[in-house]
């Protein structure tokens, strides 16, 4: 049982986007993901998926509507809710919960959207 | 789907101790912990527990050996591990992961446990 630094691991980050595992809880796993760019559309059908933004803050885009998540702000998007993220800055950090074995299915064609103006 | 501010929580809170359910993944919860003391000696016999501290630091005693979590850190207690959690100074914001049916036991008698000095 040794501590992983979240931090200091985002900052060793150069690529332009990293999403590895770091902790393990049962059957579930805490993912650390770092975003400079949005995200392709997808959804997970066999898991939810809880989002913890820890450094910046990112975006939740759904087919109707956008959420935005600020540092220290958590919120579980459901088993087969189609989304995107994106950082809204630059570059975002956060920590995700989900199943070990949770699949991912990209959504095509894509959603009809259009990000909020400004 | 609404975010939840953890830190505007905490904030809030006047207790001197606050463990509350935050959000669910699954089976699984995650609970917002606000310490200002020592909790009893404990372990979780049917659930891993992930720690990870967002304010302040949080000390895991287990009966050999103490561990510190400063602010950014994620450690896991697996399931069956006797531990006791403290803030290292006088107040800590941590979020815990762990199955939702999770099981508490008290340990009595505590471990034999002398905290390093300073």
């Amino acid at each position: 049982m040794t501590p992983f630094d979240i931090h200091r691991a985002a900052a060793a980050v150069r690529r332009l986007y990293e999403n590895r595992v770091i902790a393990q809880t049962n059957d579930q796993v805490v993912r650390m993901s770092v975003m400079t760019g949005p995200f392709h559309w997808h959804r997970h059908p066999n898991s939810d998926e809880t989002f913890l933004t820890l450094e910046g803050a990112v975006v939740v885009d759904f087919a109707d509507r956008s959420v935005t998540l600020g540092t220290g702000q958590i919120m579980t998007i459901p088993a087969g809710v189609v989304h995107r993220t994106r950082p809204e800055g630059a570059r975002s950090v956060n920590i995700t919960v989900e199943r070990g074995d949770m699949e991912t299915e990209a959504v095509d064609p894509q959603p009809d959207f259009s990000p909020p103006a400004g």
